[in-house]
This record gives structure tokens, C-alpha cells and sequence, in this order.
């Protein structure tokens, strides 16, 4: 931590920051700039935010943190790229490239299993499907629930593939858990630290998706919230963040693929339909995605959009999701991956 | 519903699009322009999101909702401003300026009880306190929990003042009740449906915070989440957004004030104090938000900022917190608002 | 300037960096951390911004700069408000508010003359009018550029009033000068670099307005490019910032007006009419600028704006702004302003 | 154009607004809604902003323009993608994938002379380098100006590299002309659009970035101005726009990518050094822009990057540059794409 010292003040007021930060712990260092004096706090200064309050007393400008907040997340800790298994035998983060596929919403039996059928057919590993859906209006369409998670089974029984599904409500945890195979936190919930608590004692993968005006540095903090309660199996997504362009739903943030793989060992997935909301940019977005160096992709496929119950304007459809998992595959294959079945 | 056509295509598909805004309950009525039709859908599309679907139908470039997606905050359903009853006697969005007060978390019984007295000297009328903290790293203070209510109420029983504190966890919620007097809902959880509905069916007053990249229209749709449950005591809280500039902790959107009067009947107050995130720019920004028409302010007041365990460099001394009490009555009464004991 | 190098490098990399500071003629002072080591680099880092390259060094993490990049801008320079001249007389950033008013842009003798006559008679002190109209389109109206800059001499022979108006080009610079008495520079050439050092050779006040994304500092930078030629008759101008919000035409930044304050001498002027773009916001929106502490207004008027060639929505008409004007006294007074004539 | 009246007004109201409507040159056509009327002006919208200000009237809740307002960048006026020729036989916009490469400022003959050899045998098509720079800080480099312009001459010469450069000031449009084979519009000055009338009258290719804070749309009404004035030759590049993350210098919008191929036929290049800011995301986010079907790169490579005049962390080293073209070869093929001698 480096503690600025305004200009032109009296040498005391320096001396009660060295010796604040002495009484926090830390060993201080002063620099006597030409111009002001500059305090280093030596000491590992994670979780320990009571530092910044530092910034609270006389003569101090402003308090920048030098080291990274999060630990388990970090290179640091583990400095080698981590494989999450998904499903027994199904790992993300190593050389095979990993794509989820299936509708925003499950609606019915045959919606569901229809879509499973086809995305497995194209390539998918990784069968998604809301149950629980999070909406920004309590007039809309809320998702089956509990129903929803047992079509959810229902294609998995069907097709073999492991689902994945989200969850909104803590309360939720548990009975959702008795039917995924693998639990995503949505935008929304990206800092309901309750919930991540909750997930971080669970048995299973979870999917973490980035907030829409989160930050990488936020983003790895509430990833460290379920590591810390001892659950490993976390995989990133960038869904894409908000900004002022309105072209698009979101601003897919993709340099987020690199600035994650130099910080962090979890595997990175992207959603480019939430990102976009248009299913015609999904196909570019996919592979610019795979060009990047992301481990993963989660991708909405409804087989008739325009009479889904969310989100249609961003789902492809089976023919041209299947497409686009043969592109895909070119490409992975130039990133060193590979796309198996596509 | 305004469902733009593209240009130069059959008039089949705007047929076509015809038809299914029929089918979904609404009637067509088709403007044919000089360079693409636009297609009318008249009805009430209000919890009927569907209709946006059809931006996935051939030939469609674009769906626009005209009507606002929210009905009971709205000025049509309720086109007086809502008085709030905060606590017995004690109402908010009348003529009376409510000033809430207190320290970001609750430490200690001597810190929250000498906060309370000095507070309510200064004017306040509402005291403010964290139990459940919702914290970005998992290693910073999570907050006292019960204990922390526990010691508001002493407060209370000690000053008269009524308490408000955040809930951060939907099983929370009736234990925060049997405490505290209005529950806060943070900006975190702005979108924590779960949440917002178990409020919806309590009996006390809810603030709810905007979410750091929240749209005014979206902050709407979360108030109308507690409505629809039947609670009708929301009190909206601008605490700043998300932006570029990084002088601030946050951009205070004042703007929402009036922007939001026009549009709904609730009472608006703001948060200076975690939208700008230094004490030094607190002051200023309470004036100019009662200048803008606000019916409240909450602010972090803490005895010992820099010992403060959170927030300590966004948080007012009580004698500064007295002084700004003091010019802040004189803009509540040219903005034709009262700050009795202040 | 603080270098954080790298954790677990061998100790010849932060020699290098050393060595390097040293090269570049700053002072080296190496703090060996319990994770890494931290070099600060003593001496004025302003105008050296080579040292930033430092960063491409191998070995080294981040470089974080110390001391803000500007000089003459700043209260270390000049601690005193400083009070810039209008025109003889006519001073902004002492006690008096000033209002600048008038249309978007000059469209005939009749308007102008008309509306520089009201807004004197509520007040204004300053008439303002566009001749070279910076338009987002081609096609859209671009001002009457010089016949404008005539009209509105005409319009200060009658009224006595000080006309401001902008400048684009460079090339113009001398022309508008002739005629103006304040020129102004428009968001969207805030770090148009050419104009900005013309501007700094005239003799003339100038009004820089902030560019919709640019962060306090660079605006400062922008003032400083001015200053740094020789004019000191700076005048800052914050007129809303791009969000993601869309209620309003941009987000007016007002905590601007504190952080100015708190790093510059120069006076802080807010356009609560471009910020907000609706008529409907300008009112309580200049209200809460006079309390947060600015020292004018700039306020679009226009005698009809349902027909106005530009910008109408978010013109006031002549009673309007005279009414806000009163109101605009009372809360001038609390801030301890005056606002004579009004 | 469509406007939206509001609820509950007279219908002499409605009516007055479809009188302006007529008077304004338009057809207006009524559909009366069952909360509220909406009034469609059909008629070309383009050009005649003014129909905006009908949002003043009375009534009137908004206004929702319908038509894009550019038409030469439109894919309606040109339906199939452009090729540009940026120099005789060189064009872009084609099957080759066309890579700009160079340092951000031309520092000296030596520098500039090895960096253009180092580019075109790694399979640069384009030496760039910067001789008039713009800078925040007037205490920065700002360029070697005209002697800049001679040097990259001489690199020409030397390798036969066409050469791309910025100008900012309208004056020195035709200096810079002389010399250079293409000019660059930065970030700063889209919408300078006194420059960019003069670029409009040029007969030489024109690179235009986006602004930081440009929407896709106001990008294109730049391109518009350039078009307007008879210059053809116009290529876009994004650049990274500005939003609240930190930890890239701006936010790469790669899915702009695709938006403008659906809205544009000009061609569109990416510049992953100024939009990621680190020259480590360089590669990466290279690969993914190719893959999402850009034109083009533009790319800063320094042979000393630690010190370099300026942008120094965000250069490749030629090696590392020319590791990447191969790798980019690969992916240029899967997307259909040529990169010849890489």
C-alpha cells in the first residue's frame, strides 16, 4: 500500500501515518519526494481494507493498494491454468474446447429435448437451459422451476449430456443442486455474496458470470468468495458489460480473455448471445472468442425464436448453431484446441 | 409496440408479422412509408414481452416499445406523490425533508450509540447502521450480524430514532424485521429478485438502492417487483453510478431527481455519501440534491473516520455533519422544504 | 512516480529499472516488500512522460504516477479562486453568479434580438448564440457563421450584453475573435490541440466545455494547454458526460463541481441544458449547480422552440427561464452568491 | 419518424402535431393506441433534423427517429462491400487482410527506417508512424512534425511501404498530404469536422477512428462527412471505446466488427494497440479480430519500446510482431482471408 502525502505539510502529519501504519502491522516506508512525501506500508495487505482508511487522516491525498485483493484466484497461488471437471470425464480449461448450448429458458418437453438433441448432434458438450430465470419485469415469463429442472434431467437422460442451469435465491441452492450437473450465477447475482457463500460449500462446478458494469478486479473477488469456502471448481464467463453503445445489448469485453489468462488460473468461458443480443453477430463473436484463447463457450439455441418466451432475438437456431460449430472447429484448431464431434 | 420493418422486402413478411401480432392479442396497424413499413401493435404490451420475439420474424429490422414496462410506480396509476410512513408519525415525500444518519457499520455499542445522539442533535431523523455487509472481498468485515441490530436498537431505545439497516439475504428477512424500522435493499442487490419479493410481502417501509449501472427504467422495474407483492412503501435511492471518471467513488446522477418525478410517485432521496466517496464532497452534493428537488439524504456519519472498520474515507465527523445540517436547512426552505431541528 | 515491479524476480531486474530512473534524471528509493519490490522515482515527473515507458521493462508490473500532470491549472500554482473577465467589468468566479443565455444556435435578426432582450431583462449577463454549429450530420443545419457572428453584435448593441459563442476551426479562430467577446469550445473538440493553442495566444476569455468522456484530469490538461500558451482567462465548462443512461441526453457530472474546486483555480460554469437535453431538467438542475458551488450558468433559450433549427427540446422559453430565475436568486443567496437583476 | 403523444392529452393536441407534420413536409399518419396515439411521419427523415423539434410541443412525450440518418456509408446506396485503394494496386476491403504496422511516433531515421524494413518482412502492407501528435499533455512529445513526414518518405523509398499518418490540424491537411499516402484521423478529431470536410475534398484514402465515446451510429455520420464532400476513400477503425474498466487502456468493441458490416460497406480495420493498451493482449486480440472479420490491423511495433518517445507499453518488439503475423496467417485463412509474404 502506498500512502501519498499532500504538499507543503508538516512533517508530523507524516509521522502519524508512519506510525498509524505501524499500529495496523505494517512496516513504513517514507520517500521525501521534491514535492511531497510518499509512505509504503510493507506487509501483505489483503484483507486488511482497514489500510484505506487511512486515507481519513490529516495530510494524506489518497491511499493506492499495490497488491492484488484475491489470493486463491491468482497466478500467484497457483500458477499453472487449472482443469475444472464439468461431468465425470468432461474437463474445461485443457486443450479441448468446451461449448454449452440450448435455450435461455426451458418452456416444455419437447422445446428442451429437441434443442438437446440437436446442439449434442452439432458438437455441444454442455446442455444450458434457465429453469429459474431472473427477469428484469415481474410481469415476465419466470421460468418452470422445479418443472424445469426435471425436463432439464429428462434431456440429460436422453442425450447424455450434463447440464447446466441457474440459480438465483440461496434458498435454491440444494434443490437445484440435486439436479444440475453444473451451477451458474447470472450477471445479477455476480455480488450476492450470500449466494456465493452458499455455492462455495457445494460439490459441484459453478459457472460465474462477470456483473455488467463489474470490474476484472471485481469479478476475480467474488470468484475468491466461493474458493475461500473451499469449492475449486469456479469457471469465469464474460457476458459482456455495459456501456454506452446501444447497437448491441452489451459491450463484449474480449480482451477480458487475456487480461483473465494473466491473472488468474480459472478457465474462461464467453457468452456471446448475451453480450450481443443480436443472433447475427453470435457466429463472428464465437469465433473471435476461440481466437482469443477462451477455454469455453455458452451459447443460446432455441429452435424457434420467434416464439420464445426470453430472449429470441439472441438464439440461434439448430441449422445454423450446427454451422457454426463446423467454423468453430477450424478455428479452435488454429488456437491449439479442439472441438470433438463438431 | 412500434415492430420496424426493412426496406425492400415482400410485402409477405409484413403480412406475415401481421398475423402474428394478431395472434398474440394485439392490433396491427401498418404505416407504409417511402422507405420500409412500420407496423403498429395496439394494446396493452405491458407484461407481455413476448411481442418482442418478433424481432426474430424475416423482415423485421427492429421492435420499440412505446409504453413504460412498469405500472404501479407509475404517475398513471398514481399521479400524486406518495407519502411514506418511515415510522409512527414520520412520513417522507411530504414537505419534510428526512435526513437518515449514521456510520456505514455498526462496530460497537459506544460507536453507534454517541453516533445516534450526535445525529439526532445535528436534525437527523432516521439513524443508518450495516449489520449484513455485503463486501467485495470475502476478507474485509462481513458486519456484526444480529449482534449489530441488537445494538441499533439500544440506540433507538436510547434516541427515538428510528433505525434502517440493509438485508442482504432473502432468509435474512424477517429476522432484519423484527429489528429494524425500514429495511435498505443495497445496490448489489438492486436485481435480487428473490429478495425484492420477500420484501414485497412485509409490513415496513423498503429503500431501495439503484444498482451502480442500473437504468432509471430498470430501477423502476425493481420497485415494481416489491409493489407487485403488494408492499407500496418503496423509497428510491440514487447513489451514484458507474462511470469512466474515477475522481469519485461513483457519478452522482442527479438528474435521476427530477427525472424520476417525472415519471413515478415514490420518494427519492440520495446517498452522497457512496456516490462520491470523499467526505470532502459530501457537504456540496447534499445542497445540490435538495436544490434538485430530493425528499431525503442518507449519510455516513462515523466519530472516528480513520478507525472506521469500513468506509471511513466517505464518512463526516458529527461536527461537520452538524455544520452541513445547518446550510442545508437554509436550501431545504428556498426549495419549499422543512429541516426542523436542524 | 511509483514503479511496482513483479513478484519473484530475480533482484538485477529492479536494479535495471533503477539504473534506468536514474538515466532518465530522477532519484531512485527501492522499498523491498514481503511480495515484491516497489521503486519510487523522486524528482518532477511532469512533462516527462517517457518515464511511463518504464512499464515495457521486463520485470516490471505497473507504473503508477504520483504528482497530477498539470501545472498551471493548479491550486499549487495559484491557490486563490482566480477571478477571469468577461468583458470590462464583468467578472466570473468571485461572489457574482453568472448566466449565460440564449439559443443553440442564431437563426435571424428577429430571434436573436428577441431573446438576448429577455434574457437580459431576467438577468443573463452574458448572451449566447451559435454561429459555426458543430453537427453530428452532414446534413443537419450548420450555423450562419459569420452573418450569425453579425447578428449578434447587433443583438449586443441593443442589449449591452457580452456575447459568447464557439469556434471550431482553428482557421476561424482570428474571425471570431472579432466579434466575440468569449469564445467557447464545444465538447467534441475539448482536445482539438490545434484550436486549443490558438486559443491560448488571443487575448480573449475563453469557455472550455468537458468532452462527453473525458476524465476531470484530462479536462484539466485541456485548460492547461491554453494556460500553458499564455491566456490565463480560462473559464471551465461541464455540460453532462456519456453513460449508459438514456433519460437524459448525457449525464450531468455535478460532483464536477466540487472536485474542480478542490484541484483548480479556475473558474466552474455547468450547462445544465446540453447535459440534461429535456427543457423539463434545466430548471431543478440549475438549481442544484448554484448549490453545489458553481460560479455560472450557460442556459439555452429560445422564443419558440417547437420550430427551433436546433436543439428546441431542450430550450427554455423566455418566461420559463425568467421564472427559474427567480426562483435561481433565492437558492444564489444560501451558496452565498449574488445574482443582481434577476 | 414516429412520435409518441402522451396519455390522457385532447385530441386537439394530436391533431396540431400531425399540422406540423404536414407543414414540415411530411405525411402523418395517426394510430390511436388504447392508452395513448402515436403519430408516424412518413417521408425521408434524413437531413431534416427538425422534426426533432416537434418533441417541444405539447403533448408530445418523444420523439423516435426510424430512418439511419448517413446514406452514402449505408448499405442501401451500397449494397456490396467496398475496396478502397490505399495506394496503386493496394487495396483494401478484399480477400487480403491488410496489416498497418509501425511506431507511434517517428523519433528519428534510424528508428523509423529498421522499424519499416522489420515490418514488411514480417508481411506489413502499410508503414504507420505518427509526425503531428496529438497529446493530453502539452508537456509531451508532440512529434517531429514536417521533419517526421520527411523521414517516413525516406522509409518509403526504402521498402516500398505506403505510408499512413495522422494529421489533426485542417491547416496542415495539405502538407500532410504531399507526403503521405494515407491520412489518419485519430479518435480525438472524429468529429473535428472542419478536418474532416477538407479530408472530404482530398483525393487520398482516409483511415477515420471512432471516438472514445462515439456510438456506431455517430461514427458512421463522420464517415458521412467525408463521403458528403465527394472523398470515397474511406476506411473505418475501431480503436477501443472508454468505460469504467481499468485494466486495459480502453475497451476493444470487437463486435463493432459486425454491426458495421451489417450497416456499411466500407471497410474496417482494428487497432488492437491503442485499444488494449498493453502490448501483451496485443496478439490475442489480433487473432480475434480477424476472426470476427475485420479488414484490416493497425499495429504498433518500436524497436526499443522502453524508450520510446511515447506509447512504449503498448509496441510489439519486431519479433514478437512478426511471430504474430504467422500465427495471424493461420487464422486469416479459416476466415477466408489472405495474408500474403507473412
Amino acid at each position: 500500500m502506498i500512502i501519498v502525502m499532500k504538499q507543503k505539510i508538516s512533517k508530523e502529519l507524516t509521522e502519524a501515518v508512519e506510525a498509524r501504519v505501524r499500529e495496523l502491522g505494517y512496516e513504513p516506508h517514507v520517500i521525501h519526494g521534491e514535492k511531497r512525501d510518499v509512505v509504503g506500508a510493507v506487509g501483505d495487505e489483503r484483507g486488511k481494507m482497514v489500510l484505506q482508511s487511512i486515507e481519513s487522516m490529516s495530510g494524506v491525498e489518497k491511499v493506492v493498494p499495490i497488491l492484488k485483493p484475491y489470493k486463491l484466484a491468482s497466478l500467484e497461488v497457483c500458477p499453472e491454468p487449472s482443469k475444472v471437471e464439468l461431468a465425470p470425464g468432461l474437463f474445461i480449461g485443457g486443450e479441448e474446447l468446451i461449448v454449452m448450448a440450448g435455450p435461455c429458458a426451458v418452456e416444455n418437453e419437447e422445446q428442451i429435448i429437441e434443442t438437446a438433441k440437436a446442439v449434442k448432434l452439432a458438437g455441444a458438450k454442455v446442455l444450458r437451459g434457465g429453469a429459474f430465470k431472473p427477469r428484469t419485469s415481474p410481469y415476465s415469463f419466470q421460468g418452470l422451476e422445479e418443472e424445469g429442472l426435471k425436463l432439464l434431467c429428462k434431456a440429460r437422460e436422453i442425450t447424455g449430456l450434463p447440464i447446466i442451469t441457474e440459480v438465483v435465491n440461496p434458498r435454491d441452492v440444494e434443490l437445484v443442486a440435486q439436479y444440475a450437473d453444473i451451477l451458474q450465477v447470472g450477471a445479477r447475482n455476480m455480488q450476492n455474496f450470500a449466494l456465493l457463500k452458499m455455492l462455495g460449500k457445494l460439490d459441484k462446478p459453478i459457472l460465474l458470470k462477470r456483473g455488467m458494469s463489474a470490474t476484472i478486479q471485481e469479478f476475480l473477488m467474488s470468484a475468491e468468495y466461493i474458493l475461500a469456502e473451499g469449492n475449486r471448481r469456479v469457471v469465469l464467463c464474460e457476458r459482456g458489460i455495459r456501456t454506452f453503445e446501444t447497437a448491441t445489448r452489451n459491450t463484449l469485453d474480449l480482451s477480458a480473455v487475456p487480461v483473465l489468462k494473466g491473472q488468474t488460473h480459472l478457465p474462461v468461458v464467453i457468452d456471446p448471445s448475451h453480450a450481443t443480443g443480436h443472433v447475427s453477430l453470435v457466429p463472428s463473436m464465437s469465433y473471435a472468442s476461440v481466437a482469443a484463447g477462451c477455454d469455453g463457450l455458452i451459447i443460446e439455441v432455441h429452435p424457434d425464436p420467434e416464439k420464445a418466451a426470453s430472449d429470441g432475438p439472441q438464439s440461434l437456431r439448430p441449422e445454423a448453431f450446427a454451422d457454426m460449430m463446423k467454423k468453430l472447429k477450424a478455428f479452435a484448431e488454429v488456437a491449439d484446441r479442439t472441438l470433438p464431434n463438431a
